[in-house]
């Protein structure tokens, strides 16, 4: 398939990058430094060298799946971006079947216990710093649960999710996971084996789905 | 104060502009068909002859007051681009203050009694072929409550939104208001003089409020 991945040199977005070109897809990397992409992926990596903010539809429709792995560095204050980038996506692709869409959100969104994770963030100390891109990523998602005209699908990780190697996966809907060591975590590794398993094998459709460890 | 008016020759809009330029600001009209806004107000009406949805951060910070009072025909299904206009507009002004930016809402997130006017709606005979405006105007809303870096306020007139005559408003803050009449309902030229004395006087900040017939 044709894939092209927003954010391609970004924590999440290397392991995607890899794992789609590992299964032989025909991937672009999107993004607005290529001299970073093609020290990661090589000289020859397939770039659409451009700010996300200005994708048309015209260059989406030329994908299969575009995956949104787009994210601000925590601190910045910049975190409303996520969902400004959710509704521009949304906004070019109205009334498509194709691309379908693939958005990262955060962990805030799940359910832990009766209530949403964001809720214990709000409580953390120096929360202040940090949690613009948890809460925009929350609204990211209640965006994308009214858009009911885009083959969108959202993934969230687990609490943490970290850069590492695949080792296997579990799935769930909307619920906070602990694995065995009573963590709740996604390696970036596992998450695109995820991701590109439901790529190719779509099991939800306008839906948010989560990915943990195993 | 400058002040530009999204969709002017619109039912809202129309009502609008007239009012602000009785009170002496200087109003821009931006639409996409400059013609029909000379027909209705003259050859040397100020004009911004655009596509709201290619409006510039440069653009819009040359006004004090934006008023979005853009609409779509009921019947067409294009509901969305209330919802896709005003996050167009938010991107274009996060992180600043100026210019404070008014959103026509509809009714359908007002509270009538203990729950939305919305799930009113969604029960009424063929509500299928025009529901898709009043859900993107709630969605709107939500959307706009998650925004706190831009100075935007939300209006919602009363059920029955009509053209008509200046006879006096109330305003409220979330509720559905009756009349003497039993009615709930709001004139255009109400709503352009409750809007226009918000702008001169403001009274509320990033939140909705209504108004209805006295």
């Amino acid at each position: 398939m044709k894939i092209g991945i927003i954010g391609a040199t970004g924590k999440a977005g290397v392991e995607l990058f890899l794992e789609a070109q590992k299964r032989g897809h025909e991937v672009t990397a999107i993004v607005r430094n290529g001299a970073k992409a093609r020290d990661l992926f090589g000289a020859d990596v397939a770039l659409l060298e451009k700010d996300a903010f200005t994708l048309t539809r015209e260059e989406l429709l030329n994908f299969d799946v575009i995956i949104d792995a787009f994210g601000v560095p925590l601190g910045t204050q910049k975190g409303y971006l996520h969902l400004d980038l959710a509704t521009h996506l949304i906004h070019e692709l109205r009334e498509t079947d194709k691309p379908r869409i693939v958005f990262i959100l955060g962990a805030a969104s799940l359910l832990d216990g009766d209530q949403r994770l964001l809720k214990k963030l709000q409580t953390l100390p120096n929360h202040e710093q940090w949690i613009d891109v948890p809460e925009s990523q929350f609204h990211e998602l209640n965006f994308l649960n009214s858009v009911q005209n885009v083959n969108w699908v959202g993934v969230s990780p687990q609490r943490d999710f970290v850069p590492g190697a695949r080792s296997g996966y579990v799935r769930g809907t909307d619920k906070v996971m602990y694995n065995a060591a009573g963590k709740s975590q996604v390696t970036t590794g596992n998450m695109a084996v995820a991701i590109l398993d439901e790529i190719e094998h779509p099991q939800v459709s306008r839906e948010r789905f989560t990915v943990g460890d195993k």
